[in-house]
């Protein structure tokens, strides 16, 4: 049997029907983890104090949302093990269940974030442990080892003790190179309200050899950022405005209905708000106010993830495509057009309003081509391919003036870019650019893979992705 | 030029390339909005205003989220006018641009909710109004009148004499029809945690009789719900805990600077948890203490959609799909497998994991087929087809047991499902239909969809969606 959730891109190909008529499938940067998360053993403590400590388990070092790397390998992370971390989480972390640490809570306790993200199937000398069925995998957590709070002084004297091992946090985002002016690139979230620029198109490996990490250790480098980053911008109850606690193993923040700072504390008296009418628990004097998400099931408990679309748009006649650029990018360089999707549209709608308010291009048939994860900070950016009806394809800029340009290149054009003319954003153009091509993202981003397939025949020949 | 954006479904069809070798795009159920919804003037305080009170211009009303309904055909959404809601929203609710209406931001002071909509560009007599273009359309709100806070009084007066006009607010979700146990149908959230049961698995419509709203007018109250919804969910700020203002027509929240409620209240000491270090601004009695949404661009300003995953799975031979039930279901009904995706996962990743999880069985090319909004709350199900590794085929519910069965259906049991089977949860199936036989998710559900297709030759012949 394949390990196949463990299973690291490219997909397993069992020249499949569907392989056959709709090609291999593009599995793009950031995504193929080579772990099973086995989500459904993460609020099973017996489990994880079990994989905590077994001798094949590693640990990913988080500083700010920067990954431990090798610095004399930048191109790899490091992992290390429980005796280096047990300084910061504790000796036993997972030695009470959820229902104990609920009562357990108390808002001024600072609790280093640890996720648990998965098993590696395929390591040697693997934990074994009998759940509902049999799990046998390399346990893989990530730990915030930010200097902060009360673990601040273990933090640091961790992070000392690894750069005598020669491990240090990596700068800028994970697949930067040193930008070409020498400085490294920004770690800015690209702006929510800019949805012209597609996050992907930031990437910034041009070539392999510019990949500090691989696509497997991007995939599990981009579960921990996106799981640490989550729970380090909501420490808050979004409904009622306590604070919440992080549990299943860092996939979920719970509000606890007491918190034993509020004895004999003047906080106590609670959040409030117009719609408030929060009336003091007597029962005890840690409860707090109520909270809706008390009651059934809250999404706003669980993590984020937004839905964002990229589109590389035809031309009704099916030999151009529509590209577009901002006015801070370096001179030649284009990418497809992209945004957030807005609540209840369809991703095909998502895709012809955003066509529309960018370009004032009239979309017609959308097809989905592929998604890729993206955790800066929490996207999920999906790939699709639409063509102009026939009446709208004259480009206007001034619904939401957010492009420099917008325009239709040949087929040709944009393949002889591909070829010649792909980098990321800070970086020069290959060898065999000439000044004043057309330049393109590369080809970890989601926005080359689109404008690849499309000349290669996604829309009118043979899929020859 | 035809309006695109604000085209109702089917899409408009001009036998693009794409058309021919895909097929038809497949409209869900709640997408399909017949409004532009013009994202960029959400901003603009002078459109807004002139929209308001625009003779041309429809409210949508909502008591806890419910729409009004015409009393005697309540297949029909109802809408009112400016006069009509007045006194629960004011006379010019948008005369402070956003700069003022933070400066002037009193957390004690209720506001009931409004949110722009759009605007519907083929109505007669519409508003034109010069922004960067010439926009053209009736503009269309929805107001949130459920009796509460200050506002209780005026929204119950308004209630009242809708009432007296033979307009009530729905009951149960929108495309419910009366439970065959005589009951309306629950209203409660899809459980997040239960990812087998799809919401759209949920949806109640089997027949065009039974559809108590058009899909326009369904596309249009799924926009009117999220966002109410989500206003009401979040007034809190995730990030610092404190109380936030609704702005950008109802399509954001910001977390003010200051707070005049502040001034010479207790409740000014704000909020704290672990991680605060909140200093007191010196320089007003209303400033507040500092977040870091203020910052840049921060996501929770954003609505929130959650992806979901929903899935016909095929087995490798290409001539069964995986179909699975739950307990609480009624005999013989199955629906396909779905489930939330996860942070930091392609989709195709996350069909994969699901299907694993749910049912053991281990899915190859995932190809995405349509995607569907669903507002309760806050769902994008994005639909797929999967096909089954050769030697991952067998059933194994142990892993995460949701489901009560899991099973392979032939295409042919499908296929006859489909034409006698189809109904919501709470209906009877229909004349046709014999007991013991399969029974199947009615049309509006997005897995109906996927099976459609499927039996209709999505994975191995010509596409005939």
């Amino acid at each position: 049997m394949p390990q196949q959730p463990a299973n690291p891109e490219p997909v397993p190909d069992f020249d499949s029907m569907l392989s056959r008529k709709f090609g291999k499938e593009v599995a793009n940067y950031f995504s193929g983890s080579p772990l099973n998360r086995v989500g459904f053993l993460r609020g099973d403590h017996q489990f994880l104090t079990q994989a905590l400590k077994h001798p094949s388990t590693d640990f990913l070092l988080c500083n700010e949302l920067q990954p431990l790397v090798k610095t004399e390998a930048k191109d790899r992370l490091a992992w290390v093990k429980f005796d280096d971390v047990k300084g910061v989480v504790g000796e036993d972390p997972y030695k009470s269940t959820e229902g104990e640490m609920l009562g357990l809570y108390n808002s001024t306790t600072y609790v280093p974030q640890m996720i648990f993200l998965g098993i590696d199937e395929k390591a040697q000398d693997a934990l074994s442990y009998q759940g509902k069925n049999m799990y046998k995998g390399a346990p893989r957590f990530a730990v915030d080892v930010t200097p902060r709070a009360s673990a601040k002084a273990e933090c640091e004297k961790l992070i000392s003790s690894l750069q005598g091992r020669k491990l240090e946090f990596a700068k800028g985002r994970v697949m930067d190179v040193v930008a070409s002016d020498g400085t490294s690139a920004p770690t800015n979230e690209a702006p929510l309200t800019d949805p012209t620029v597609s996050p992907s198109s930031l990437a910034r490996t041009g070539n392999p050899s510019a990949t500090p990490l691989t696509s497997l250790q991007a995939a599990i480098y981009a579960e921990a950022r996106q799981l640490l980053d989550w729970n380090a911008r909501n420490p808050f109850c979004a409904q009622c405005g306590q604070p919440t606690l992080s549990v299943n193993g860092g996939f979920k923040r719970t509000c606890p209905p007491k918190d034993l700072a509020r004895i004999n504390s003047k906080s106590s008296t609670g959040v409030s708000n117009a719609l408030s009418n929060v009336a003091e628990a007597n029962q005890d004097e840690s409860s707090r106010p109520p909270c809706a998400t008390r009651q059934g099931v809250s999404n706003l408990c669980f993590p984020r993830t937004d839905p964002t679309v990229i589109m590389a748009v035809v031309n009704h006649a099916g030999d151009r495509i529509l590209l577009g650029r901002q006015k801070r990018w370096p001179p030649y360089w284009y990418s497809t057009l992209a945004g957030f999707a807005e609540p209840a549209e369809s991703i095909e709608e998502a895709v012809r309003r955003e066509v529309y308010e960018e370009a004032g291009i009239y979309v017609g048939r959308v097809v989905i081509h592929s998604t890729q994860p993206w955790p800066y900070p929490a996207n999920l950016m999906i790939g699709a391919v639409g063509q102009a009806n026939p009446d709208g394809e004259t480009v206007d800029l001034g619904n939401d003036p957010e492009l420099e340009v917008a325009k239709w290149f040949t087929f040709d054009e944009v393949r002889e870019a591909l070829r010649v003319g792909t980098s990321g954003l800070g970086e020069d153009a290959g060898a065999e650019y000439k000044e004043g091509g057309l330049r393109l993202p590369p080809s970890t981003a989601i926005a080359n893979q689109l404008m690849t397939s499309v000349v290669n025949g996604f829309v009118s020949g043979q899929p020859k992705m």
